[in-house]
């Protein structure tokens, strides 16, 4: 007997929602950063993602002005730092300087990353698309830098090293990665031959 | 002392990526589920999610005609059943009877979402965009419904009960949700007054 499922309502609920740490200059080169949840990959090719804001944020203003935006992935040991970034305005503070983070320049985007966080994308706005009270800018995907650290053997990022964390949006926290469950385009393999 | 970063390439790799199974509808109403991992919210108000697929898809064709869909997540336990979703095409298999999965014709949409999934969104396409490979389908979200047993006692989801897990790309696997690290908006306000 299937279980009945209760009826919430129309709500932004998700699982999981990502904690992008959004970096950008303004029009006198000072860096900020910002918090998007939401947000997704969009694209293979070209490689894009998508973030969403809101024209108030001070971001929004930078993101016209530079077409250019990083996502800085935020280990867990920083997620005191990234909820700030999602709490102050870049109008207001300098968030690098109040969390004494680090903003480098990327060498492909006019847009800075957070020099401690180990996983980077830079990125060009490539669209704007208005969805309701949010514009969703497209960004393509010109460079992924990372930390040696984080790197297997193979080269490549080892989640394991990263640490990302993700959004829980109904209990307004933060959650972090577990246990390996399996192989992709393997574990369902055995339903092939049904 | 700042570690240098490697670069990677212009690749789509972030973290989280979602496992999201898009339930359709094809015109003879068949229903079929596939597994994207390229999505995420897109809107406040309206509600809305993003979901990226290809044309040779499947599902392509249903979201052009249905215009409508669901988001069913996946819990821990039906990891396989997931993968199932994502490696196989339903042009060639009936990916529920292959699963033993029930597909629940949603109230609000033409669309079945994954019985046995606790936590779905039913969704009606609003927007399309072309994005390089890929189509963007913009779905507003007409409705959130969860299994009573993944809701805490104020009535929310509980992501502990959901068991929701995310896919790793370059490891080419999924991995769980690990503990709860801290509260949003409270764990970043001690850098508010530097």
């Amino acid at each position: 007997m299937m279980p009945m499922k209760r009826s919430l309502g129309a709500k932004t609920i998700l699982y999981p929602h990502p904690v992008f740490v959004v970096g950008t200059y303004d029009r006198e080169g000072r860096p900020n950063a910002m918090v998007a949840a939401w947000g997704g990959i969009c694209s293979s090719q070209p490689p894009c993602v998508a973030i969403s804001l809101q024209k108030p944020r001070h971001t929004y203003k930078n993101l016209m002005e530079q077409k250019a935006f990083t996502i800085s992935i935020p280990p867990e040991e920083y997620m005191a730092e990234a909820d700030f970034f999602g709490i102050a305005s870049g109008k207001d503070v300098d968030k690098f300087a109040a969390t004494g983070l680090t903003p480098v320049k990327s060498e492909v985007v006019n847009a800075p990353y957070v020099g401690e966080f180990p996983f980077v994308l830079e990125c060009r706005v490539i669209h704007t698309i208005e969805i309701g009270v949010h514009t969703q800018f497209i960004g393509e995907i010109l460079d992924v830098k990372a930390d040696e650290r984080v790197l297997g053997a193979d080269g490549k990022p080892d989640i394991r090293e990263i640490r990302p964390f993700i959004y829980d949006a109904p209990a307004a926290g933060y959650v972090g990665i577990g246990a390996f469950l399996g192989r992709a385009y393997s574990a369902g393999s055995k339903f092939m031959s049904r």
